[in-house]
């Protein structure tokens, strides 16, 4: 791809950076912001840039930030001490939108995956660890992805804090609403049947 | 979706008016930057505000440019007696990819389009017939999008340039390369079947 002019290619590449976004979708949305006024255009550059510079990372839960300490871990409403343990920021939006959790969060920053070289010492788990003995928390939530890397994280937490007087759950595996019984792996639904729960609980849960 | 922050929450809905960017693309590109060095997403946002602050539009043919005329205006090696009329932008780099056009362009900034409310005074269609007047343009050729606005585009330019000793011609409508004719619609098959070519010009142009 031609492009007529060097400033013109210099935004179209650094569009192009970004996760998903290829030369000709970058082309078209520099091509957009062409059309619009210089100060909102400025507003956009600005607004990423401030973003970046002045945003803070809670430094209870490693969550993020605008001050020292998250909004939820500020907030005297939420019971400190559950603590849900996520692999990432984009985790705890999206168990905050279902308005069912009223504890903390624990942001891991990953998971365990010695393939990609990520252990233990990478991820915020010393500091998870740290907080289970200093705050006596009460229950730890594992929320983490279904998967090897998921288990083998929640193993490893497990067995660092046994030791301590505290509840450790995960979030259950079953079947999605919405779901079809027939096109589910067989683990899912094994587990879903060994799991099953009273019909009285599941229908006032919904 | 509740963000735990409101510098967070900036960038994303400054990402999120982007075409075809909803709110949870815009997350994820926000929190890819986060990822990033601060340097880097500063620069982000200086090459887009500067880009829009500093790019210009060439004088003479409306292309994007970086000083008053563009690349291709100022190149003496092009033809500067043809004109290739185009809606925007895209469509001059598209056609700057074939490497098959060593003539200039006029870029008219949209179509006539009577519903939408766009009639020839918001186009660069006078600063199009003053060129054909002035420079002793050989050949005016319309690369515009086969449909009625387009035609009638041409149509409305045709008019007022007819006057003027100028060769006036328009790209070929066709099957494309890997289209199947049983799928192609009759207006584009039967135009192709009347504009046939001799088959010895098809295969030296291939």
């Amino acid at each position: 791809m031609q492009l007529p002019s060097s400033l013109l290619e210099n935004a179209v590449n650094e569009f192009s950076k970004l996760p998903g976004i290829g030369k000709k979708t970058a082309l078209r949305l520099v091509l957009h912001l062409l059309k619009q006024e210089v100060g909102a255009v400025e507003q956009f550059g600005d607004t990423i840039a401030r973003m970046r510079r002045e945003i803070q990372f809670c430094q209870r839960c490693f969550n993020i930030s605008d001050a020292n300490y998250c909004s939820i871990c500020a907030n005297s409403l939420r019971n400190q001490r559950q603590i849900c343990v996520v692999e990432n920021i984009r985790d705890v939006i999206a168990l905050e939108t279902t308005q069912q959790f009223s504890g903390t969060y624990h942001v891991l920053g990953g998971i365990i995956s010695p393939l990609d070289g990520i252990g233990p010492d990478q991820l915020n788990i010393e500091s998870l660890i740290h907080r289970v003995g200093q705050e006596g928390t009460e229950e730890l939530i594992f929320a983490l992805n279904p998967n090897i890397q998921g288990d083998t994280t929640i193993y490893y937490i497990q067995k660092k804090i046994k030791h301590l007087p505290c509840k450790v759950t995960t979030i259950a595996r079953g079947i999605a609403f919405g779901g079809e019984l027939e096109y589910a792996d067989e683990l899912t639904l094994g587990r879903s049947l060994a799991n099953r729960l009273p019909v009285d609980s599941y229908i006032s849960n919904r």
